[in-house]
């Protein structure tokens, strides 16, 4: 019984360390588990560049092999330490947490095509947003997502829009232009129209013939004034939350239930009442 | 007379599904028509694809013709359930109903030159805004309409100032540059000028010489501060429509029913009664 | 005497006509001079595109010279029907009538070197702006005027660091990338800078090194968050304008002095008295 | 000691014209190496162009001497009258100072490499803003500075998630794309993934296949929507600021002096004094 004790115990303290950041010792953890995680996915970059590769394989390659290691380990101890292994298994951050660490086991077998199961190892990045998540930044990254979820609805119907207005836009240049200035079909000019649309403009397929460039004159003016409505979304959204939010008290006087008090008041602005009675 | 009535009845429920979406039937009718349209599209595009329609020529015929054919009874149904059916016929989605239907047919007659008229079908596209009229989105999509309305005049000021201008920095360009660059003649200039000022920027007209690129230096800066404006003039609106939301009372006087009283408002502004008695 | 009396009365009824649109001779005349004008511009840009002037040169030059004469006419009445003849002819708008209507006169002189005199003709462009001075545009561009000159500061001190911004930058990259990358000398590197910066991206200057693209990712980032600046400086001032001066009345309450009525409001929200008494 | 007193009185003079801009000497040595600065940074740039340099290099290297012994002798009188001068020596101004006219003086000793060196001297420019801290349009941009303090968290997080985003996308791109595209590493694949978020698009890298180009349009809708972020916070913030000084009373409490009373206020919200007594 003394053993079972310690040994939950024992990983209660493990849990704490893991998931939480509130002790010292899951400060550290975490704080090392982000420098892990950045130096495995520079490690992915690099490796993808060949002549580095060429020269450091070996290097990379057992540095690799260390990293995959470590993120067994703490692979295996978030399974032990928690009380309902399968949840977090089949979670979100489980599943992360699987496919970026299995590629270089696979690679031991599968030694030729596995380049691309290697860049699995990027998804690591994703972990990233879990540490975050218990960090200082929370506050702000909530406001923001507020704002685009309040916002969602008018965002969906822009997007809808957009895409609509590119594929016409792009089947009427299909028929305005030929094959020789790049429109060679219509998946490829609806490419173009999002491209000159978004006010990327790659310049690989660009209209040649006058009328062609009367038309994507105006595919440019009108997707340079269409930014204006998601900005114009976001930002009304944004500018109501911190209006409400900032500076103005939930609390309505008592004797003549005057509102919007500003944050820092004691007294009612208009009869002069105490607002903390 | 028990027919004509019953044909009548037919005639209703039938007008029911196709034009409403308030009944069961109704609503399974619309998806139905929008899966439809969405594969008609898809189907359009590919077609367009050299590769894919040499390959896949005979399947992309016929579901096509199927199409077509489920289309026009679907054009006749909306003919015949319906009490004016001049007025559907001339009206705008009736218009688009029937050229997006016809090419199909002519490209029986006309066999080599049915390319271009066969992308008509795209304008099927449209269709889908008929069907998410009746859809959940319309309220948000409203707002967006109507902060767009309210500052069409703003916006088309500013559209007419920023042609106003390409005009003019276009045919600089054309005088400071040369032919080598790309500036080849005043419109071609003026294309230059709307593709920088937008900040897409193709590349493919780009100025050479140091005076070309000081002042195409100057329309980008321009062009960089300028979208400003219409996000301002959209920003400012959206802002305006739902902070008066906010800060306008639900309460209507109960004295002479006058609505939009500001959130702190005791009396009515109209008529001077308690707006709380 | 009455010959004199004949003559300022007809000096009148012409002044009436050109300088102003109240009546409806006026109207008619800026009417027919705003397409007189457009299609002497277009036909500026026409004579531009050398496949075009090559055919119809002769075409060109006909309404050319009919359209100058038109405005040489229209020039010598504005001499005529104003009190003050020197203020008209060295004011802006006297300026570019006159500029832009010579160069067809000089050409008869210097045949060779004619071409980009005629562009000048382009100037007649402004003079678009005086006709619609007089219509019912003017509002809104006032407005937008006004926001933008509320705010000219606060722009001007971002247009500078911009300058400063891109200056440095750009002898950054210079030092980093070599001249097989376009980066071949300073302010060379500096145009880059505004194109990466303002978010254009020729593409015809563009950084090869992994240290260059580096820093081109950093610029780029930048000129995608400072966007943010201008808008929201313009968005703001406008913001502010039209919620001060469409909403709420100058009046403040002669009982209990409050402020903030909103526009329709006939009587004091605070304390019910009748606001207009 | 008059001497002593006589050489204290001499510093004095001169710290006020060199340091401060109140007297008409203080304003005049600013203006003066204001124009200094700027003829110093063109010299810089034009000497940089080859075909210049080559021609009138003996003229840019006596003048760059001239200049180079004047801010020298800048220096050294900054540093004698001011009274701790080592801390002026490691201020950042300081440290801009010595390396800005430090390097001509190298370029005797190294004679080949001295380019890169030479390059230093556009460090001058930052000292411009020196001179600006001085001048009138310090209150608009501590305004704009001020904006961009209060929303720093937001804008770090949203440039977090920005460069997590673009690794993200541009591991799948180099994935999906091969090499003849310019996809050649992952380091690469992200700087074309920031390239196309932030709507630059050069073109030098493009995807080519059909998913590839799929997902570009994706990644484009998005940075094309993801900038309303920035311009939300910063049009939110600048809004606020400028709301919130029309929306104060400048009058302060004449019982405990609180400031900050919204307009509409009677009594004042600390002490609960009337405000207009």
């Amino acid at each position: 019984m003394t053993f079972m004790l310690m040994k939950r115990d024992w990983r209660d303290k493990m849990h704490e360390i893991i998931y939480e950041a509130d002790t010292k010792e899951g400060k550290l953890f975490d704080v090392a588990l982000l420098w892990l995680i950045l130096a495995s996915v520079v490690l992915v970059m690099l490796g993808s560049v060949k002549t580095l590769d060429s020269k450091y394989h070996a290097v990379f390659n057992i540095t690799e092999w260390a990293i995959t290691i470590l993120f067994t380990i703490e692979y295996i101890c978030r399974i032990v330490c928690i009380k309902k292994p399968w949840s977090y298994i089949f979670s979100f951050y489980g599943l992360i947490d699987f496919f970026s660490t299995i590629p270089k086991y696979i690679s031991l077998f599968f030694i030729g095509s596995s380049g691309a199961l290697l860049a699995f190892r990027s998804l690591r990045l994703l972990r990233i947003f879990r540490i975050l998540k218990l960090g200082t930044y929370v506050g702000e990254s909530m406001k923001l997502k507020r704002a685009l979820y309040a916002s969602r609805t008018k965002i969906l119907v822009f997007l809808f829009a957009i895409v609509i207005l590119c594929t016409i836009l792009g089947t009427v240049m299909f028929l305005v232009e030929d094959d020789a200035a790049g429109f060679t079909s219509i998946p490829r000019s609806i490419y173009w129209a999002v491209v000159t649309m978004t006010t990327v403009g790659y310049g690989d397929i660009a209209p040649q013939t006058v009328l062609g460039q009367f038309i994507a004159s105006i595919v440019m003016i009108l997707g340079y004034g269409i930014i204006a409505i998601p900005t114009g979304i976001v930002s009304s959204e944004i500018t109501r939350q911190s209006l409400n939010k900032d500076d103005i008290k939930t609390v309505s006087c008592v004797n003549c239930s005057a509102e919007n008090h500003s944050r820092n008041a004691i007294f009612c602005y208009k009869c002069g009442a105490n607002l903390s009675s």
